[in-house]
């Protein structure tokens, strides 16, 4: 029978083992306190500080205040914390209850050698070995039970860098509905700004959905079309057959994801509402939607309120004026919808869906040409709503 | 205190983690001969495979018999190999003369562990674990120097998986403007398709561009926007300045280019013959450009004359006539531009553009809202060419 000194002496030599073993191949990046715009080979954050050279974002550094929750760790939420992570953010927070499997292989990220891992722990030693200077929380959970529901609640209000502070932003990368509606419960609860992605089964569309409780629609006031089949990938997977995906759909959807990130956190550019991107033909419909007066969520309703007392302090601004000015079409579901497609393009689009198996729908089209339809450009999108919300209802 | 069950829990841990870090670099998944439908979690081809079930691509096992060479393994090319390697491409040809570097850690693909080593190798190691099925030719030199360039004009004409066939297409993922005229003057030559991509150098820009020498405007014929600084990285690192660079752009434009790459391969969707990203508005602009007959390439002219001669043979399809009726602009350059951005949208996108550091140019920015102008959907584009061409004079 081994002692507990023996046993702690051979923990020591294999922890001496494996980190020699880990350090084959060359330097391992040690950690780095502050962040420099130097142009030397060995420094890891030069391209990024060039960005304030660059006359593109003011404050780069400040990423390293930030803290993102990624919730699902899978084809997309892996490449989000990777991307992120080599953008030196301050704390991710990773959640994730699946494992590793060589059918994971098909996109970025994981290798083979991590099968039977669980994704939260092999995402997490793999993105400290890239980057050290992250700080990293890892919950291998499912959010949508009621134990786990109230720990991630928590986390998200407390997992800021700064002690019992909010995380900055959640980013959903969840791939079914149920634990699309837990994050969505937990962030109108909270108030806590997210953005919402997702990839279609048949893998060549996605979207992201960027989400301010009480300000823009949640994903129970409309959820978007891509998750408008009702079988998720568990289903799916108990019945012999698996969704289809790409490694090129999930990281551009996380590079989307990650892009708007970055530029709600640092400022700069555009934050875009709606993002959707239709792979074969290179299509990107966005819009941005209201919330919906009605909405089945009660914390949604109440934040609608909160954020109407706040817009009502505001003095008017220019900005403002524009916001109004814009077509809009209230229908009996409540919902103003501000779209950069028209019902007309919806519906001339249908004619290039390819054949689909049943239960899968190709969530945007492109527009067929409108080039001698000059009025196509803004019109009354009630229709296209009207058509949206039988789909969603439908889920 | 520690309870000897704790500590022999830790230590079979620790021998798993020694054992997986051991098996890296040596090959964990085994060789696969035929791709499989099969749902099961030792599949690394199931989600591919269900592209076929899901109705979006008829043969996709026909993968394996395509070979792809990329041009450049740095943020663009790396994530290009990647995905391919995941897709289960038949055969890779990486070409680039860089080391890894801890620079290059802003960017997906390579890890700190492999600093110092050539990119090519480094890339080939890390993408022959992920898969293992796909064959590598890997050329750690300069494609620009006069013996080089022969060599690789050869790999290009015979190094497709059948022995002595050229490859089935060639990915530019360089960056600077010798290398993608390089390339440009080996593809005219045997009249091999390709795809150019760039990232702007305050990386928040990109484009793909798909030429097929005689059909398409080549890269001599009207080199795209994004390179308009005549500055390539070299040259800035040798001043002490570096470009920009984001994770997020480079790995969208990554799978812009190979997501393109397999609809052209596996003849599904619409191959895009020129799409732009702009990343501060998620504006995606599209066109399709005819070949310059004053191309300054004689290899170019020859294969326009070819394509017009093939052209000339076959009988007159719809679709030829639908290209034919398309509103186009033909100018003192000879060239035609199909543009789904407008003149005015164009210029009155200029107000939208941040302070650059002199030299540094915003490739593509987002049309202002054109609500209440009907007229702008489709109109002469004349103007907006002569502006392009100017820019492109300045190279």
């Amino acid at each position: 029978m081994a002692s507990i000194g023996d046993l702690q002496k051979k923990i020591k030599e294999l922890e001496q083992e494996l980190k020699e073993e880990r350090s084959k191949g060359g330097a391992i990046r040690t950690k780095i306190s502050q962040m420099s715009s130097e142009v030397v080979d060995s420094n890891p954050y030069s391209r990024l500080m060039a960005l304030k050279r660059m006359g593109i974002v003011d404050n780069y550094e400040k990423i390293r205040d930030y803290t993102v929750a990624v919730v699902g760790v899978g084809g997309v939420g892996s490449v989000t914390a990777e991307m992120l992570t080599r953008c030196g953010i301050g704390k991710l927070l990773l959640f994730d209850y699946d494992k590793v499997e060589l059918a994971n292989m098909n996109r970025l990220f994981f290798q083979p050698h991590q099968s039977g891992m669980s994704k939260v722990e092999a995402a997490e030693r793999t993105l400290k070995d890239i980057n050290p200077d992250v700080e990293f929380e890892v919950y291998n959970y499912n959010i949508t039970t009621v134990d786990n529901f109230d720990h991630f609640m928590d986390r998200i209000k407390k997992g800021g860098l700064t002690k019992d502070t909010p995380v900055d932003l959640v980013l959903s990368c969840v791939d079914n509905f149920e634990a699309r509606m837990a994050i969505n419960t937990a962030c109108n609860e909270i108030g806590q700004t997210w953005i919402e992605s997702g990839v279609s089964e048949n893998a060549v569309s996605g979207h992201i959905q960027f989400i301010i409780p009480g300000e823009t629609s949640c994903f129970a006031c409309a959820p978007p079309l891509v998750v408008a089949t009702n079988t998720d990938e568990k289903t799916l997977k108990r019945e012999g057959v698996c969704a289809a995906s790409l490694p090129t759909t999930m990281a551009i959807v996380a590079g989307f994801l990650v892009q708007n990130t970055l530029k709600y956190l640092l400022k700069f550019g555009d934050v875009t509402y709606y993002l959707g991107y239709n792979a074969l033909q290179d299509f990107f419909p966005t819009m941005a939607m209201k919330p919906n007066p009605q909405c089945d969520d009660n914390h949604c309703q109440r934040q609608q309120k909160l954020f109407q007392e706040r817009e009502a302090l505001k003095p008017k601004e220019v900005v403002k004026e524009k916001v109004e000015e814009a077509i809009v079409h209230e229908d009996e579901w409540g919902i103003e919808l501000v779209s950069e497609t028209t019902e007309e393009e919806l519906q001339q689009a249908q004619g290039d869906v390819p054949t689909l198996t049943q239960g899968v729908t190709v969530a945007y089209t492109k527009p067929a040409a409108t080039k001698d339809d000059n009025s196509a450009v803004v019109e009354d999108s009630g229709e296209s709503l009207e058509e949206l919300m039988k789909k969603m209802q439908r889920i």
